[in-house]
C-alpha cells in the first residue's frame, strides 16, 4: 500500500487531521506521513521549493499531496501528475514547477467528482477533493480515471535563480525553525560572494559549529543551496529578510 | 484494528508523544492519527466545537480521544461514549456536548483502574488514563468493562447559538492558523447581516480569492459556519476578537 | 516490526518529514511516532530531560532517535546504545546522560557509512545518518555492524540536581506549551521550600484546578518533578525564567 506524504501550509491544525481521517476512511491501509505543514500561509513559492527538495526522499510509488492553495474554490485547476515514479497531487498554481515537461509520464486535470466527498466546500479542497482522491490513488485507481489529460502546468518564474551579468539572481525561499534563511542558489556554483540585503558574504563555513557567535555567515545547507545562518541565533531575526527577498550570487 | 484520533490542547509537545507510546504499547496494531492539538490552552469551547465538526470524517468504528482537561485530577468524571457508530473518550466537561441523549448507544464512567497505568499522576490523565483505555478499546475491550453506566454528560451552554429577537446570538469558537475567525453560526441560515465587535457584515464572498485585499469579510467556512476572514491577512489580528467573543446573526 | 520514536528540536518542519520518508523508504513496515520536536533550538539539556522521562512509555524493543545536535558536522560522535531493552540513537553530546554505565548492554560509535545516505550533508545528519541507520535497525541490523564498541558517553553535569548545604540545586529544564516551568527536582523529596528567581514557594497544590487564579504555585508534575504553574496562565510569562535557570529545593 502506498505511502502518502502531506505537504501544506495548514500548520498544527484540525485541517490536517480531517484530511488524514478522509484518506484513511477511503484507504484504511495507507500510510500517511506529514512532510511539512509549516509553510507561511499561502506562500506557494516556499511550498514549491520545499516540495522540490524533499520528494526524492520518498520511495518510488509514493503519493505526494501538496495543498498551498490561495486560489481554493476559484477556477484554478487541480493536477494529478505521474513523474519520477511517484504521483503528485496539487493545485495548478506553481507548486509543481519543479516537474519539467520531459519528466511527465501522465498529467491529468482532477475533475471526476465521483472521487470527491459528496459535499465539496468552496474553501477546503484539501479535505473535500485532495484527500479522497489521494485515498483513491492509494487504493490503485488509475490516473486516467481522474480526468482529461493535460500538459501545461503553471510554473513559477522565481523558483529557480536567473542569470544576470556576473552572477545569479535568486531569492530567499524558506525560513526554517532555527531562523536560517534558505536561498535557492545552488551550492554547485562556488560563489565569489553572496549579497543579501545590504550585506555581502565572502567566505562560507562548513558547519553550524564552525560559525562565529552572533554574526551571520553562509554555509552549504541541507537542500544543497546556500543558507544564511547565525550560530545559536536566528538569521531571520538578525537580517529581517522575508521570504521572496532577492539574493545575488557573484560567480568567480 | 481501530483508527484512534487524538484531539487535545497539548500543541507540539512531548505530551502527545507519550500518549501515543502508551497507546501503541497496549495496542501495537492500532493506527493513531492527530486530529488536532492546537486548541487554545484549556479552551473546552474550542475543543468541543472542533470535535463536533471533525468526527464525522473518521470512519465508523473509530475511537476519538479528546483531552482538553483543565479539571484534570479533580473529581470531574471521564466518559466513554458509544454514539454515531464511534467511541468517544473525554473528560465530562462539555467536550462531548454535541452528543445528544438520543444519539447515545452506551455511556460509561471510566473508573476501572485495571485499565489505567499503574501510577496515575494528578496532572496528566491523557497519558495515565485516556491513552491506556484507548489502547484497551482498540483491542476490543467492551465499553461495559470500563465502569458503571451513566447518562447525564455536562453540556456547554454556548456551543450552539441561541435565538434572540430577530436573530441568533453565537460566538467566535475557533481561530485558525490563517487568523480566520470561525463562528458557530450555521450557514444554513442566510443572514441579513452578521455583527461582530463594532462591525456589521452584510454580504458574503464565496472564496478567499473573491475577497478584497486587506478588509474583513464573511464567507461560508469549511465547518459549515460563517467565518470572518481577511484575504492574505489575519482577521484575528485585524479585529482582535478572541475566542468566546459574541457574534450576532440577523435573520432576514 | 519496531516502533521508532523521533525526538528532535526541529519543530513543525520539513526536516522531520524528510527523516520519516528516509526511514520508511528503508523500512516500509516500521511505525514512526513523533515523541517531541518542540525542544528549544539546540537545547541539549531540555532534550536530555524530556527523553529521560519519556522513553519508559515506549514498549520494549523500541528505537528512540534523538536529534538535538548543535555540533552536527563536527567531530562529535554518534552513538547507538542498547539499554533498558530499547535502542537509543543520538549524537554523543549529553542527550543520553540518563543512561548509566551499568545500564548499557552494548554501545557503538555509528561510523559504518554503508548504512548512511549516499550523500551526507554537513548540516543535517538527522536525515542523512540517523534516519537510514534507524531504518536499518528497524529491519534487524545488529548493533555490532554500525561501528566499534565504545563506553564513555558525554554526560551533562546539570541534568540532575546537585546536593548543597541544606538542599538541592536544580534547574528549570523544560517549559511546556502551557507555560509551566518544569524543574529537575524530584518529587520524591518533600521540600521545605522551593526557591526560583526571587520567589520562595512553601506549599504545593495537587492539581491545576486547586491552584489560585493568577499566582504561581508549585505542584507535582507528570515528569515526577516539581513544576511552577499559574492556573489559566503561563508561569513562564509570569516569572520570565528561561530554561537553565537555577532552582533550589530546601529539604526539611
Amino acid at each position: 500500500m502506498s505511502l502518502i506524504g502531506l505537504a501544506t501550509d495548514f500548520g498544527d491544525s484540525v485541517y490536517v487531521g480531517e484530511m488524514k481521517a478522509v484518506i484513511l476512511a477511503r484507504a484504511p491501509a495507507a500510510r500517511v506521513v506529514d512532510l511539512f505543514h509549516s509553510v507561511s500561509p499561502q506562500c506557494v513559492l516556499e511550498g514549491a521549493f520545499l516540495l522540490s527538495k524533499s520528494w526524492p526522499f520518498f520511495p518510488e510509488g509514493s503519493i505526494l499531496v501538496a495543498v498551498v492553495d490561495p486560489g481554493v474554490g476559484s477556477d484554478r485547476r487541480i493536477l494529478a501528475v505521474r513523474a519520477h515514479r511517484r504521483t503528485f497531487l496539487a493545485p495548478d498554481n506553481g507548486l509543481l514547477s519543479f516537474i519539467s515537461k520531459s519528466d511527465v509520464e501522465d498529467m491529468r486535470v482532477v475533475e471526476n467528482r465521483s472521487f470527491f466527498l459528496p459535499h465539496v466546500s468552496a474553501t477546503f479542497h484539501g479535505r473535500d477533493i485532495f484527500a479522497p482522491v489521494a485515498g483513491a490513488l492509494a487504493k490503485g485507481t488509475p490516473l486516467a480515471k481522474l480526468g482529461r489529460r493535460t500538459s501545461a502546468p503553471v510554473r513559477l518564474s522565481d523558483l529557480s535563480p536567473v542569470r544576470r551579468a556576473g552572477g545569479l539572481e535568486g531569492k530567499i525561499v524558506h525560513v526554517d525553525r532555527f531562523g536560517n534563511l534558505v536561498t535557492n542558489l545552488s551550492t554547485r556554483h562556488a560563489p565569489r560572494a553572496i549579497v543579501a540585503g545590504r550585506r555581502r558574504f565572502r567566505s562560507a563555513v562548513r558547519t553550524y559549529s564552525d560559525a562565529p557567535e552572533g554574526r551571520p555567515v553562509i554555509l552549504k545547507g541541507s537542500f544543497d543551496t546556500w543558507e544564511i545562518v547565525v550560530k545559536n541565533g536566528s538569521a531571520a531575526h538578525f537580517l529581517k529578510l522575508p521570504i521572496g527577498s532577492p539574493v545575488r550570487q557573484e560567480l568567480s
